[in-house]
């Protein structure tokens, strides 16, 4: 058999350079005789693996020493929690700008631990179409940080242009959009990721930290629950998930051997191309709800013209080896999520098929 | 070049069966033309792997449907403060048997929470080298749970005999030796295990609750530090670590083909004769300061006649293909961990190369 076209949401596909390296070593692994899931994380083979995946992290995205870089666990949905919990402090407020499900969860979280503001949404009809503009943010200059979501794997929408939050750091849950494209780190105080999107298999999340930040964090919190406490130990507190920042080591490794950030974000770029441009040129049989402006270049969501045409569409496209093709329950339609790992080719492939189907069925 | 003897204390060796297993379809798996790391946690074939794995541990541990099993993140660590978090209420209190210095740690996570009591402790002079006898317990009839820790990896002890708490469930850290032999579960409220022991690699945590505890617990938590989150979507409120559950699957469908916990059980044992015995049969070379009637089956602490023989041991064990048998840092001398994947031929060849040692060195 052969492998699929995967656009899953995530977890999602892997770079097949990644999973290669990983399966001629799984059971003899770097001369030790046993397995990387069976090598201790005291061992010093297994630090070379931690230290190296978070150096290559730091190099990729581009931050420098005053960063700290956690590799935790529980998924972007403890982040929501832990944010809160460790810089909600000196009885400040935090904004957050809702753009989708995550952001509002992310805010649900955060109205636990102290104050928040909503500054700026996008939600119209219980839906969010688009990315709110500058001029339409209402934000805080006073607030502790602002909550933004990168990119909106529900809806298909993403920031191309960050807010301008003057001297408020950003604390931005890049998930589903990490190291697919340049940013300038400058404007963050906290960047987190749950790795499988962009990164690697589930049950890692990659927390990137200032260290003025992380000095004012909270104290007198659950061990396990405080940045402090992973930062003091380098995220080997207790047992970290050692697999799956493996896994996320090779991944990285492949992207630097890509060409980087760079690169990819060209080759992101040429993929949005390729699929809005479909749509575009089909428009009696292709259409999308999402503001033009602010389309997602990882999530695309787009409608056919009825829906037993999109479950002909997902049917025919299994059969064509494209899976994952289905719009989130909360949505309906059509998307396809096409990551760091989903080739140019395959995206050629799949606008392909969405020409042909459209011709069929028009 | 071949499979060493991994006594480390965890991550540890797993089944190679487990590990062949999972390399045969590392990259293309099920029929599905992609990894297992690769696929939606939401897909039909991923249903299959974490439903598996569910009733295969309930079936394997001996528990009923009056039980629900979480697959969690964060390891035991974070059960520290997740079980008072959600299990401490109606004003009362909860007592802790320390045992070593992982029951330490859930205790101070549980002062954080609530009251507590230290219903027993074998500390002395700041070690803890025997578990305490029923007579020395003094046990609060209402607390809201007992907690112990089943077996101490540092230490080398384990409860041979749960306690007798009466009607108070006792809430139990099975970490280092769940599944190794068979259990009374009518004991129990809450059973808690990181996996990296005696279930499969690092990044999952199991989590066994009686549902008339589950529905008693706290509300107003965090969403994802609740229990009641994550039994309510069977774990898959967000994202769950999906390889990692797909190889304790693997190594759960090892235990069952070996015959389960009655035959694991066996040869634990025997394993345990086998090491014990040799220590015994040579006083004058090994020792251990551990109450004899408190030695773990899972983890073995015993002293040379000095430090340097200690480091000469560790280093031709190694040359001998035996590694991880260095003492915890706080305790000193050797340990070795011998958990239900390290098989009786191998502590056959590493009782053996201890005679040989004391024989040459004695």
């Amino acid at each position: 058999m052969t492998r699929i076209h995967n656009y899953y949401a995530g977890p999602a596909a892997l770079p097949v350079e990644a999973l290669e390296a990983a399966n001629k070593e799984l059971i003899e692994w770097a001369g030790t005789g046993m397995s990387v899931m069976e090598t201790s994380h005291r061992s010093k083979e297994y630090d070379e693996v931690h230290n190296t995946t978070i150096s290559l992290f730091k190099e990729l995205i581009g931050l420098n020493d005053d960063w700290t870089v956690l590799l935790l666990q529980g998924g972007a949905s403890t982040q929501f929690a832990m944010i809160p919990m460790n810089l909600l402090c000196d009885g400040r407020s935090a904004d957050y700008i809702l753009t989708g499900a995550w952001s509002q969860k992310a805010l649900k979280e955060a109205k636990i631990a102290g104050t928040t503001r909503v500054a700026g949404t996008s939600e119209k009809d219980g839906v969010f179409l688009r990315i709110p503009k500058q001029d339409e943010l209402d934000l805080d200059p006073n607030a502790t940080y602002c909550h933004v979501t990168s990119n909106n794997t529900i809806f298909g929408t993403q920031w191309h242009v960050f807010p301008d939050t003057g001297n408020v750091p950003i604390v931005c849950d890049m998930s589903s959009d990490i190291l697919s494209r340049k940013i300038d780190v400058s404007k963050f105080g906290l960047i987190y990721a749950g790795a499988q999107k962009n990164l690697g298999p589930s049950g890692v999340t990659l927390v990137a930290i200032r260290k003025d930040l992380l000095e004012k964090c909270n104290s007198g919190l659950y061990t396990m629950l405080s940045y402090k406490t992973h930062a003091d130990k380098n995220s080997l507190y207790n047992t970290p998930p050692t697999f799956s920042i493996y896994m996320v080591g090779q991944v990285l490794k492949w992207l630097k051997g890509k060409g980087g950030v760079e690169a990819i974000e060209k080759e992101n770029t040429e993929k949005a191309q390729m699929i809005y441009g479909t749509i575009k040129d089909n428009p009696s049989f292709f259409s999308t709800p999402i503001d033009p402006e602010s389309g997602s270049h990882m999530n695309y969501v787009f409608r056919l013209p009825s829906e037993d045409l999109e479950k002909q569409f997902v049917a025919e496209g299994k059969d064509a080896g494209f899976v994952g093709l289905k719009g989130h329950r909360s949505v309906g339609g059509i998307r396809i999520s096409a990551y760091n790992a989903n080739g140019i080719d395959s995206v050629r492939d799949f606008v392909s098929f969405m020409k042909n189907f459209a011709q069929k069925n028009g």
